[in-house]
């Protein structure tokens, strides 16, 4: 099976408490896809650049089995570029610069040769970005997932809930589960965010792990206790590359599957954040995943 | 096996989100000797009163077998009263009222008949306090654990650090495990505490679940995600005597029981959390808890 990855491929800087960066390459899909070829290949990319981009990770990531047709190279024009600072705890974080460059007029397109993707993953772009890559496919795909996020549910919530009501997954924070479903209590927002249409539905918590509702059961995935997070960047992409990513190589999608998706795609999002942007994720080999995700299941046995 | 069960009987007036009460029974003993009633039997109270207690709830509790021997009621005195009131998230309170009463001068005395208390939870007093039940055991007890709060961190951390290193098990929360360690990170704020010559920590994340640490290993229990929560107060509490009573009936004090005591101790708290005080832990059945017991195992299995 393959994945079709949809979103940013862009630059960040980076300052955390544990140090900085200048501009590295960071964007929602490049997480996605790099976390996701672990899993399967080949990953289809779907995105916007410059020609200003790092061309060498470009071929890095095309090393990894990462598929590049869907990715648009705007000449004479600039990636897109954000900057941030993270607060002490790491959980919150201060934008000082986002450049929009080549995402303020973004088309995706979906290659001919993407039309045999089976799993979709939706990043984090404005909601009727991602409905056109849906309306593009000729047959519906198995699964797809999306993730969103707050700036949405301010500036667009009608076309969010468009958008959502078409896809089988949705992920998206605590926080953001309480701002779009008016519910503090997340079993409550649940509930409210799955009337919308959606039969699948994340909320990440961060360091304090992830919800699963659906088939009207709910699973819960700690965080791993680390004791060094350097950078949460691009945490939560990881964390979908990795569900998305292990879903597509067994292609199964019940229930009991997406909980083991779960815990893979937590598994991935803690080789992420022990290093600055995706340092850890180019660097990955199978038994150190594996052994990841044996201790994930080990820390909640009992 | 039987439990010792150390802290404050007293009178709470609670406001949360969800409503108020007047003054009604709370206290950390109260909530801890409950709690650890469904698991063993009998446990025994050391505590002081005032004349102004009630009664009734002294007589329930002893119908649960808790033994009340140890429990000093001063003529002419008033019990120990806190009113406080919850913001909106639960997670932070604010303290209106604390009338210290029977408490400013408390000397707990551990009659001759607790002697056999192999199992003993000192709740959360100021820490010479509770050092002073330790030295009137005879002979060690088998399992020695210890509550605090953040307040004898800010004034009593020498004695706070001297009774730490004389029990087996610490139980804090997360922030106050960060205050006492001076270290953001929870493993690390942990191997410190360790340091300081406990063998085995409970770090308390509230509704994001517990952590164990001990015997070079850690182990993680979820809160239950639940529909309603309406007051906090006394969770904790629960949470340590259903902890303490899942190892005196079994008698077995191995990490990986422990572990089984979390989550015991964590399904307990779940209920407590669902009405205001002590209401639910008055009510519970074998049933219910094992039911609920076997919802935090089917939360986590994947």
């Amino acid at each position: 099976m393959s994945v079709l990855a949809l979103g940013t491929v862009a630059f960040d800087a980076l300052e955390t408490p544990f140090g900085k960066t200048d501009k590295i390459v960071g964007g929602a899909a490049t997480y996605i896809s790099l976390s996701a070829s672990y899993f399967v290949n080949p990953v289809k990319l779907v995105s916007v650049i410059g020609e200003d981009f790092d061309f060498d990770m470009l071929e890095k990531m095309k090393s990894k089995g990462i598929q590049q047709e869907g990715l648009q190279i705007k000449k004479g024009e600039k990636s897109f570029f954000w900057k941030g600072k993270y607060h002490h705890d790491l959980n919150t974080r201060d934008t000082l610069v986002t450049e929009l460059n080549v995402l303020e007029n973004f088309k995706p397109e979906v290659p001919e040769s993407y039309q045999d993707c089976d799993f979709v993953m939706l990043g984090n772009l404005e909601p009727g970005v991602q409905e056109s890559v849906i309306k593009q496919f000729k047959k519906r795909p198995k699964l797809i997932v999306m993730d969103t996020m707050n700036f949405w549910m301010d500036i667009a919530l009608d076309q969010l809930k468009k958008t959502i009501s078409q896809v089988d997954v949705l992920t998206i924070n605590d926080e953001e589960a309480r701002q779009l479903s008016g519910e503090y209590n997340l079993p409550s927002a649940a509930g409210k965010i799955m009337d919308l249409g959606v039969k699948t539905l994340i909320i990440k918590k961060g360091e304090h792990g992830a919800l699963l509702f659906g088939d009207n059961r709910m699973f819960f995935a700690p965080a791993l206790p680390l004791e060094m997070v350097k950078d949460p960047t691009g945490a939560g992409d990881t964390f979908a590359g990795g569900f998305i990513g292990h879903l597509a190589k067994t292609g199964d999608i019940s229930f009991d599957n997406m909980k083991k998706a779960v815990v893979a795609g937590s598994a991935m999002a803690s080789f992420c954040v022990e290093e600055f942007g995706t340092e850890n994720l180019l660097n990955l080999s199978q038994e150190k995943i594996d052994n990841r995700i044996a201790e994930f299941t080990a820390l909640v046995r009992h």
